[in-house]
């Protein structure tokens, strides 16, 4: 996992997701070296370059060109990104573009969190994962509602973390803020 | 409960511990109205203002000379402070100066925090009751480990707290760093 | 505040709240001796009790018949009662029948949270405060919604609490789940 | 990532660790398909079974007979064990039994922390890794003093981790206890 101190940061973009979330992110994207992935709302790229690393290739959207410049910095950084599109647009009309995929991570929705969903379900292809990472208190309702309205088991985890900072008189723990992931198990109407 | 953010504050003086901190305090302290209490390390002087307006008389401890002002000011902002006395100095020299105590607080320690506790249990009246906040790994563990060889029953609890805070696009949890109270039960001494 | 292990305890009841929510609980509702309360969903009756010692008159609800009779066992056995009115039956309905209050805490809604929220802000006199506990997603949610949509400023504050149980070989941290308090500042609708 | 309740359960044997806890353990431990590993208290085994997948070789350690037999049968349940040795015992002698290792993970010391990470220390291959996984306060404490002794740059990192569960009228967050990960970056002694 790449550390959070090892991107570069624009105090414009958000990101990126701590290295403990993005861990907890992979182990439940179980990236396959043949899979087709997407991260909605790239950011600073943090999910975007550990997906790189793991499989066939990786479509990066977001509507801030600060973000998608900042993704291209960071793969470059890490030498990675001969495997990524990068793509500047608001993810529903985005989505359109790209081929089916294995698995969809969502961090970031601007607020067509629905819509963005449903697009997603009908480019998943069978046994395909969706993970939405949420900070708001609605992305998490409107995350559990959306996709189990789409017909999916769907499970939520909140991820409480803190951190020790070492001062001269101890260790402070310092928390995260808190996130959610909520994630889809198998869907109903695949099951048929 | 005083709002966190009707508190003066010195970026030099740690605090105001949080209200859902001072709120679980105060219910642990039970403070009676003629009991007298010693809040060492009164920092911002949350606690402070917390048992003056409950108890008899508060003695305020803390060996920065700014955090001794600090608190003076919120006193004075309050209306509170006609029965705190404000002490500068270091906590287990002074601590020699009160009289007995049916409540101490312990938020700052400067690394004497088994000479502070042994000069506490010294002073407590039978029932009292001493509380320490820990925000460092190692006060968590001397507060008990301490607490317990000066013969005392020894409660811990964490509290992680994340507030709301209204964005446009809804509502983010923020988390406050993790704080320990250690906090004593009956005295095993004491009961014989 | 009174420990978790002192009240009677029914299988088919929840509760009672934990003792650093109620501490909470009460430091939000700021008990006066003339306020009169309402604890919707009173279950074991950990609100209902320190409300009964704080304030002038509790109405306490809950629809589960075992919740009532519990609440009153735990009155009987903490001395308190006198003041306390048991109303078994729908909250929406019972509401209908109590007067103006200070005070509303709402721990159990029946999936009816939208409705009596709306009758207790009729109810609420001004300066009234408003507390809702909530350990569902969507509660939290609903909540949140809810009272703004109803023209509050409304707050959100999720509690993590571990307490410490002493084991022969340490200390183990042991979680309570996650509680949110959902609580109004000002109704916009009275500042007018 | 095995599921958590993918895994035989003795009620006399702790673990598995939790699925998210375990995630984090293989991102800090790096596996390397040429990597020696040893897993300290290996409990019912869910650690070694995921190093058993990433490694050359886990030497599994136990005192616990249980422990051993129930980490046995998960491993073949999962098909896994053709790279793992299951050792009973006290791992202090144990550890002295087997070779140099790239990755420690502690997850039981039976009060003899120290002496465990000594010997680990000494066995541990340049670059390797430790990570010590804690529930009780006193572990957390000891498990950072004596890395730090021995040397080493340490970091803690605590997980509070709720997962939802579908209730018929909702989603409830259910805790799981803290853990914390206390781990090692480079050695001071072997950057000299």
């Amino acid at each position: 996992m790449i550390p959070d101190d090892e991107f570069i940061k624009n105090p414009s973009v958000p990101g990126p997701t701590a290295m403990e979330v993005r861990c907890l992110i992979m182990c439940l994207a179980e990236p396959g070296k043949n899979d087709v992935a997407v991260d909605v709302g790239c950011g600073t790229g943090g999910v975007t370059l550990e997906l790189a690393g793991r499989v066939r290739r990786v479509y990066a959207i977001d509507r801030n060109p600060e973000a998608i410049s900042t993704t291209e910095m960071n793969l470059q950084r890490h030498g990675l990104g001969d495997n990524v599109t990068l793509m500047e647009g608001d993810a529903p009309e985005v989505l359109g573009e790209i081929p089916d995929i294995d698995i969809a991570v969502v961090g970031g929705s601007g607020g067509e969190l629905q819509q963005i969903l449903r697009i997603i379900k009908d480019k998943l292809k069978p046994g395909g994962r969706i993970i939405v990472t949420a900070i708001l208190l609605e992305t998490k309702f409107e995350a559990m509602e959306c996709l189990r309205d789409l017909g999916f088991d769907v499970n939520i985890t909140e991820l409480n973390i803190a951190r020790g900072r070492a001062l001269d008189r101890g260790t402070m723990m310092v928390s995260r803020n808190p996130v959610a992931l909520i994630y889809t198990g198998v869907s109903h109407e695949n099951k048929d």
